[in-house]
Order: structure tokens, then C-alpha cells, then sequence
């Protein structure tokens, strides 16, 4: 069941991902290379997220699909700009090879920059073309675009650049992690709410519960980390320690960090009681999230 | 009085880049060199077009600034990435270190990204701030988006990158520059007139007089390139022919580049004849340009 509207989501969201960048202009090589970090074999979490949402609050995937996508691309554009030379130089992700080691560094932090400015053309477009929609879409907007920016996702990443062969102490970890992966988690998650019309009491529940399953989801990265399996990862397993990277199995252990990816994805399934069966998806969600092996 | 104007609009901008930019929040690197690059000794050329595009048709500096300043930061972040080692791997600009020469590669991208991103959250804020301007706000944005992304800047900054040591075709350099540089001077005359709530045809005939400037600011930056004085440019000349660039002194020659200055200059002003004495402002300004030493 869980698993069938996964794909269901899932399935829509990469149609129209592959809509949006069926385009022909030039310079092909710029498109070929969002298109090839954007089809590298992500999971589509946060536009899963998104969607989910705003299904739980009543509203449709029409309307969302936009937004959920543009999401995406932000993502994306994020993952090929850390994974630079001049960041953390990754050779692979997801069991390929790297925006930069396909297209070159000049191309790819220009693919990035392509697919940033990307999600906010497809935002700013889809609520000039939808007056009745506009103020939701606005709302979304902003969420995402607060949530991407310098006191936000770049904000985590520069923390982490600064942090490496570093110990960073545990409030250090949890700021940038909260930045770097969580924010933009959450804006997923609030602006699939406000595009189903949700208010704001209902918004903040559900941010409450992304925070949650911000949290679980980084801890379980770095648990992969360690416990993970290169096949099923796409990448060596053992990478933070190289890096000496601070992390929360550094930081509280491994028996620790078990106890809290349940602890928090139990929190997050409680304030989803309020739904009621509605909020099954969701919360089966959160439990893939923790258990995921990849 | 042409010089009195601009410093007054100049000076307006500068104040609000600083309070946009006064931000105390971690990490202050990251903020530091974002207000770096922004108060690098630029012209404020794109804000200024802005700005008196919108007085030109009946709007006023306070409705349009936050949109001027969003397009600042937007060209900001292009600089700072052009500058990259992995880009045109330049050392100075306007004289002083690039970002990456004072910040590290990481930071500089970030901060790239980090403006970028500003630029956008600058102008949904503003969008959901004021109902009243809401749409001509959002017709801005998306002529700012437009010119900046994957079909605009972008763009013509990967063919820039293919183009090194390359001859390339008369078509592909005007394609390169009219992305290059064009797209986002003729975004900030197009958003400039629509929040002063120019109708659609006002800002076509605007448009084609932005076309022309933008050329005349691109042949007279290669005219620089080869007679410019280092001092007032703040850095060497000669480093187009260097690094093997089509310009178009190479596909013209420096006779007919200069003619093309006077001549591209003289139809802009030709356009601007329809406002009568109020296009007076934009006309000393497509004639700065032209002369410009720097």
C-alpha cells in the first residue's frame, strides 16, 4: 500500500521533472548537465514530502507538482555544488559519477546556478499564471526560498566546509545539520501545507514534524555512514571519518544515535495523531526514512 | 546635472545594498563576503537603469528599489563566479582580490550562490508585502529570472567557457554577449518600467533601447580591453587576446567597433526621443557608457 503511492507520487513527479527540462536550446551541454544530476537516481524525498502534504491538508498534486518540482531542483543544484572539487571533491553519488567529473567544473557549477534560478523561474511563472492560487504559491515561495538561501541551506554548508578535521561541538552539528538538510526538508513540507491551503496552526504543526524527520534522516545518513553497504549506497561507506568530519555517531555514539533515529520518528508519528488515518502516509514515510538502506 | 542625478541614485542604492546586507547572523564569513563583493567598487549600472527606467515612466525610487537591489546582488553573484579559478580564474577586479583570492573557492561559490538566492528572497518578500504592487512586482521577477538563468546568463557564460582559444562565428559571439550581459541590462530596464506601471508596449520600445545599450557596454568593454587605461580599470588589459576570446575587436576590428559604439549609442538615444526631455537622464546614461573609462 505504502509502497504503491510512493511510486504513485514518485512516478508523477518525475514525468513532469522530465517535462520541465525537455528543453532544446542552446547550449545543449548546460541542459544535459541538469538533466543528468536532476535522472542520477534520487529518491525524490523532498518533492515526495511536498506532495504528501498537501494531499493531507486537502489540497491536490496539480496544484503542488510545480512546486514540488521546483523543490527538486534546488536540491539538485545543491548536491552538484558540494560534491566540487572545492567542497567536499566527490567522485560519486549515488554509484555515479559527479556533475563535475562527467561536464567538467566550470559546467557544472553553471549547471547548478542554471537549476537554482530554475526552481524560481517555474515559481515565479506558475504564480503569475494562477491569480486565485498566487498568494499560496508566494507563501510557498518564500519558505523555499528562506529555506535555500544564506541564513539556510548555504549556511549549513558553510559550516560544514569550516568544520572539517574540526571537532565542532554538539550545538555546531546540530546548526549545521538543521541548515544543510533540515531546512530545506521543511520548507517541502510547509509549502506542500500552505499550497493545500492549510493555516497556520496546521503549518506549524508540520514543520514540527519535519523537524523531526530532519533530524532522523541525517542521523540515519550518518549511521549509513558507517553501518551502510557500498552497493546499495552508490559510495564508500567510512567517508566523514576520512574527512574527519564532526558527526552525530562522533558525537554521541552509535548505540545513541539508534536509540534517537526512533526516538524522534516515534515524535514525529505522534503529532501526525492529529490527521488521524490521514496521516498514514506520512507517517509510513517517516518510518522509511529512518530504515531506509540507502 | 547628469553626474548630480546619478550620484543621487547611486547613493540610494548603496544605502539600501548596506541594510539588505547588514546582517549579523552565523556564519559571518559567508555574510562577509557576500557585503565583499557587493561593495567592490561596482557602477551600480544595472540598479540605476532600473531605477530611473521607473521615474521615466511616472514610478517612484521606493517602489522600485528593493527590485534594483535584487538585481544587484543577482549580477554580484555572476562576477563572483565568473572570477572562479574553474571559470576565467581572475585574481583582481576593479582593482582588489576576487572573492575566492580573499574567501577560498568554497566561499566564494557559496556566497555566489548565497546572492543569487537573496536576489529572490528579497523580491517574494516584497511581493507578499504589498498586494497593491504584487503583480508588477512578480512581472519584474520573472524578467529578472528569465535573463539570469539557464536561457539568460548562464547560457551565454558557457559559451564564454567553450569559446576559449576558439574563433567563433559573429552569430555565436553576439549570441554570447546578448546572454552574457544583455539579458540582465535588459531586465533591469524591463523591470524598472513595469513597477512604474509602464504598459506592455512602453516596455517593448524600452526594451530595443536596452538592447542597444547593452551592445554598446559589451563592444565598448572589449574596446577597453585592448585601449584601456589599467589603472582606471583596475586590472590588465590585453587578458582577452591572452586568453585566446573572440571580441569583437577580433571579428570587427577596432575602427568599425568604435563606429558601432557611436552608432548603437545614437539609435538608444533615437528611441528615448519619444519621452521627449524626460528620457534626458537615460540618454547621458547610454552616453556614460560609451565613453566610459572603466
Amino acid at each position: 500500500m505504502f509502497k504503491e503511492e510512493l511510486n504513485r507520487i514518485v512516478n508523477i513527479v518525475d514525468e513532469e521533472l522530465k517535462k520541465l527540462l525537455d528543453i532544446s536550446d542552446k547550449p545543449s551541454i548546460l541542459f544535459d548537465a541538469m538533466r543528468y544530476s536532476t535522472f542520477a537516481g534520487g529518491k525524490r524525498l523532498r518533492p515526495v514530502l511536498c506532495v504528501s502534504t498537501c494531499e493531507l491538508v486537502g489540497g491536490s498534486i496539480k496544484d503542488v507538482l510545480p512546486v514540488a518540482c521546483a523543490i527538486e531542483f534546488i536540491h539538485t543544484y545543491s548536491l552538484i555544488h558540494d560534491d566540487l572539487p572545492a567542497m567536499d571533491n566527490d567522485d560519486l553519488r549515488r554509484g555515479k559519477p559527479t556533475n563535475h567529473k562527467v561536464f567538467g567544473e566550470a559546467i557544472a557549477i553553471l549547471a547548478g546556478d542554471a537549476l537554482l534560478n530554475y526552481g524560481f523561474e517555474i515559481l515565479i511563472q506558475y504564480a503569475l499564471d494562477n491569480p486565485k492560487l498566487c498568494n499560496n504559491i508566494l507563501k510557498s515561495t518564500k519558505e523555499i526560498a528562506n529555506a535555500s538561501g544564506a541564513r539556510g541551506m548555504v549556511a549549513g554548508q558553510v559550516i560544514d566546509i569550516l568544520s572539517e578535521n574540526k571537532n565542532i561541538s554538539i550545538e555546531e552539528l546540530e546548526f549545521m545539520h538543521k541548515h544543510k538538510t533540515g531546512d530545506l526538508i521543511k520548507a517541502a513540507v510547509s509549502s506542500g501545507a500552505y499550497m493545500g491551503g492549510a493555516d497556520e496552526d496546521t503549518v506549524n504543526k508540520l514543520k514540527c514534524f519535519a523537524d523531526y524527520i530532519g533530524l532522523v534522516f541525517q542521523i540515519k545518513d550518518d549511521l549509513l555512514d558507517v553501518l551502510g553497504d557500498e552497493k546499495k549506497l552508490g559510495k564508500k561507506t567510512g567517508s566523514d571519518l576520512n574527512n574527519g568530519k564532526s558527526t552525530f555517531i562522533t558525537a554521541f555514539g552509535l548505540k545513541r544515535s539508534k536509540e534517537m533515529v526512533n526516538e524522534l520518528t516515534l515524535k514525529a508519528n505522534e503529532i501526525l495523531d492529529f490527521f488521524g488515518t490521514k496521516g498514514n502516509f506520512l507517517k509510513n514515510l517517516a518510518n522509511y526514512m529512518a530504515e531506509r538502506a540507502n
